[in-house]
């Protein structure tokens, strides 16, 4: 995992896409679509496309020939499916090709403060997904030196916008003791209302991204996800702490690093 | 399945709340805010609670002496999980206790307009889950006998606010061949935005509600749901043709009623 975090003029076009989930979870999106999306992330050295489960085989066979790595969202945007589901799900998308987990937290735990039962759930969903994914791909070692690496890596999504500092940095720590590679702020479909009432999508933000940092230190990365658009808001990101990027705009974030190249 | 549409006068407490889901399916909501909610569901004699796989188990032991069945959705609320995932989900959800289960349709499928592969795997999942659960409340004829039900009751949800009156017909259409018994408009979870770019929840209309009741004719249930808080929302839909309502506001529409009864 990347956690230095360099300055702006640091970032090239490669080193860039390396740090970018290219996303694509629209529920309506068609199995031409997705083809689409994932020939066009071929080309840009993104660490991975993410995409709903239905399309990972998809993913899988479009990307057999590249270095962008398949990534999936499970029990997703919700966390309420409970750890069975969400342990079936994950394997069935590993199987699938998936070499990427991005897992919403079960908020309704979290609301509780129940931490130590979060934190047993995740230790053993991690374990058992972990554990699966390194089984198939010891018997398969094409698919093994594809991801590069020896199990599947394993994200948490929080929904941050619904969270507290407090319930944040717990949700952090359970991560990190469970064993996960990342947390992650935001699922991109949460809406909150403002105090008259609008309805208002919410995802990262630079002041959470920089609390969850602090909360995991060294041991997991951070990936910002949800709502971000353009250059200056991706690295604002990676200036508070994030390792990883979550976006539909990929290549329009790439596009702008170019332009200011020239 | 109630296909009558009695005129607004006919209804008392009883035959609406007959007719009623009520729902709680926020992803913050911890065990106790379900387990209350289920307690005050158990004395208004709903058709079912609707609550997110991770509570069924409770649910089902809170309902336990009460004719109110257990209620759930699959795949929810984006319907991209695939098909494998969904059987999966069921299935536990079945073996937790639930009766009904309501699905959210494949929109790549709808949306790629591929009926006869949504049809196909719309009828297998069908199938697959109504033998499972026949075969478990067989031999735990308890479970039968308080679902009053040879299997359980499956739903398909449309999220009629992305789709064309064209694509409604048509999962209306495979939903009927492939046997299940309710078409559903909407998660709830939709948002939609208007001319000016304000984003707006989105669920249940009127007109998409008697579309879906003409294009099902008498052979399937259908169930309005999204955005229904009140006792005239209500009334409408059910004169529309809807047979089942799901909403969160429940006993606030029973109440409604029974004061206009006084």
């Amino acid at each position: 995992m990347n956690d230095a975090k360099p300055r702006q003029t640091e970032w090239n076009a490669g080193s860039l896409a390396g740090c970018i989930d290219q996303t694509l979870l629209t529920a309506t999106a068609t199995e031409s679509d997705a083809e689409a999306f994932c020939r066009e992330a071929a080309g840009f050295g993104f660490a991975s496309v993410c995409l709903n489960p239905v399309f990972v085989p998809l993913a899988a066979s479009v990307l057999r020939d590249s270095a962008v790595r398949v990534c999936t969202v499970v029990d997703f945007p919700l966390g309420a499916g409970g750890f069975s589901a969400k342990e079936a799900q994950a394997k069935t998308c590993i199987r699938d090709g998936a070499e990427e987990l991005d897992f919403v937290v079960d908020l309704g735990l979290v609301k509780s403060r129940r931490w130590a039962d979060l934190e047993n759930r995740l230790s053993a969903l991690n374990e058992a997904v972990k554990t699966f994914s390194a089984s198939l791909w010891a018997k398969e070692p094409a698919r093994k030196s594809r991801a590069g690496l020896p199990s599947v890596i394993t994200k948490l999504i929080l929904e941050t916008c619904w969270l507290s500092d407090e319930e944040i940095t717990g949700c952090c720590r359970c991560a990190v003791t469970a064993g996960m590679d990342f947390v992650k702020t935001s699922t991109g479909f949460a809406v909150v209302k403002d105090a008259g009432g609008a309805l208002l999508p919410n995802g990262a933000t630079v002041r959470h991204v920089r609390l969850m940092r602090e909360a995991v230190g060294s041991a997991a990365g951070v990936k910002a996800s949800g709502g971000i658009r353009k250059l200056p808001d991706a690295l604002a990101m990676l200036e508070a702490g994030a390792t990883r990027i979550g976006t539909s705009s990929g290549v329009r974030i790439l596009r702008e690093l170019d332009t200011l190249e020239r």
